[in-house]
């Protein structure tokens, strides 16, 4: 099956066109023409080489919006012409107990990731998988997403990733009326953090090195803003925090964070996947406080998130941009540059 | 009401003799004749300075064991010859919310230590608490304990310190039949550790560095041993605990450790207030795992705990040693030189 996308081609490269072979579908196959396709910074980590193990060519891609074009003999849940999205797995176990329990996420066998992975249901030239930067992709019927038809389909792409990465927290730590809950940095991640935490009634603060990051959550939905470099703001906000969302993405002394947090509250770390630069014993001993981490959801639970979107009119801030400039939005991206992520549409794609 | 106690009187001198006056007893008031005393490795940090703060002349104590003297007119908790314990603390401000809950080792205005804290009753020409390496103590009712009289009163006093310290978190994590615990190091509160969560019905694993003190620890009660040095073991026990008691007392690398939870599982840090050494976001995020600390008990869990103990015949293992033979001992708990804790014998206490 023939399909047009773009790749990297090595660590050094720029995205550029190819031509390449999808699987023939399969009995439980959805076939999909990709209408957008949202531009994670995992991408750019992947494209560049910059985690390891990057296999080319490298086509980037897990924030999959699209419609059904075909569907296999098997597949009861989709219908041809469904708006449909696709995320960060392809395929999992599927008999684990993480599978059993809905968290594929966690698969205890290791989860197929969109692109640059093991393509364990084979029946394509590349024993990898090639992501959603290209004109429609072929996935199994569990891990397509139903995607409610009231929601601009290019704004709800990076709900895919960036919507359930931080919608998982929220929901597994029971976020809601009547907390106060803390959203650390403001970008793809973080302005869904208080999106999602304004929609579950909570009372939102945006925690941000900048004041004028802190004004723009405001319009997001968050109710304060408390800038982390301000030492005294800090320190009034001590130990008064229900929940903190972290989606800082680099190592960083997580120690003036963690002593936001009331009694028994809980920081998750969505971001960083470094080392932390500095983890103190003092304020996790001495209030009981918790660290956790939390990676993308599980499939249900991204089902849960789409719908939940539909019902609150959620979206992401996203800015379009053609195939054709994806390197530069690369560049903008690194730089911090994009509220709050780029979203390729795949009508723009050509040869 | 002249006291007589052993005290540090600076951050190198060796304890010695000291008279002092506690407070004349007021109506909430129990004056304890205290029968034994446990030797924590705070009491040396305090003594000789180690954490700042330390206050001349130092009495350290407080896993205190004795019989109560006298009574004030409002106590109905205790009648004079009562079997009684005081642990780390001897007030609160007794109306926080933690306060409230029987958290008061969480006061949001801080508790009062046993030693080397203000002392906020007065009434002594101290402005800060002396501890329980004295002949006797008065202390309000809140914060004395009940001890079961089928316990030996010597192995029983540190249960007020590490006895408490490790059965809080096994009891707020539900630590129970069914589930795999491992307890991280093996001295004074990781062999408490030991016991509780055998009793409590866990599989309990010993993870140590030392072979001969995993066998140690079988006869505590632990039903595996895995050697946190062995790299191999280690990785074949990958992601199989449900929960981890790390009484580490010093800054370490906790990546290896989290490592051996499950999804979900959860490590408690109960001994190490320096800074950890290395902490990864990756094996927080990649399976949701969790980090929490945990510092000793509320009072009422400290009655539960005491009561379990009478319940299920649990004490503490211990060397008894004379009131002079304190700077000694002191030395050998600096080497770890102790199965698993030393106590005073308060007849031996000479001016």
């Amino acid at each position: 099956m023939k399909t047009l996308g773009y790749a990297a081609q090595s660590p050094t490269s720029e995205l550029g066109p190819i031509s390449f072979e999808r699987r023939e579908p399969q009995a439980g196959d959805v076939v999909i023409d990709i209408l957008y396709c949202g531009v994670c910074h995992s991408d750019i980590h992947s494209a560049r080489n910059e985690w390891g193990g990057a296999k080319y060519p490298l086509v980037p891609g897990h924030e999959i919006i699209g419609r059904v074009a075909s569907v296999g003999n098997d597949v009861t849940k989709f219908k041809t012409g469904d708006l449909v999205g696709v995320g960060c797995m392809v395929d999992s176990c599927r008999h684990c107990q993480s599978c059993d329990d809905g968290f594929e996420q966690y698969c205890e066998n290791g989860f197929s990731g969109t692109y640059n992975s093991p393509d364990k249901i084979g029946g394509t030239p590349h024993a990898y998988t090639l992501g959603g930067y290209s004109n429609h992709i072929t996935v199994e019927q569990r891990f397509v997403l139903n995607v409610p038809e009231n929601l601009d389909p290019a704004a709800a792409a990076p709900l895919l990733c960036a919507g359930i990465t931080t919608y998982s927290p929220l929901k597994h730590w029971k976020v809601g009326p009547g907390q106060k809950v803390g959203v650390i940095g403001l970008g793809g991640l973080g302005h869904m953090g208080v999106k999602f935490s304004h929609a579950m009634g909570a009372h939102v603060v945006m925690i941000t090195t900048s004041p004028e990051k802190g004004e723009d959550a405001r319009k997001l939905g968050a109710d304060e803003v408390l800038i982390s470099k301000d030492k005294d703001a800090m320190k009034a906000a001590a130990s008064s925090f229900d929940f903190l969302l972290n989606t800082i993405p680099v190592g960083h002394n997580t120690d003036p964070y963690m002593n936001l947090l009331k009694r028994d509250g809980t920081m998750v770390i969505v971001g960083a996947i470094e080392p932390l630069t500095q983890v103190s014993g003092i304020p996790f001993i001495y209030k009981r406080r918790t660290m956790a981490g939390s990676l993308i959801g599980g499939i249900p639970e991204t089902q849960e998130m789409l719908d939940f979107c539909g019902e609150h009119n959620i979206v992401c801030d996203i800015e379009t941009i053609a195939m054709k400039d994806i390197n530069a939005a690369y560049d903008r991206t690194v730089k911090g540059d994009v509220k709050y992520r780029f979203v390729i549409d795949m009508a723009t794609l050509e040869g």
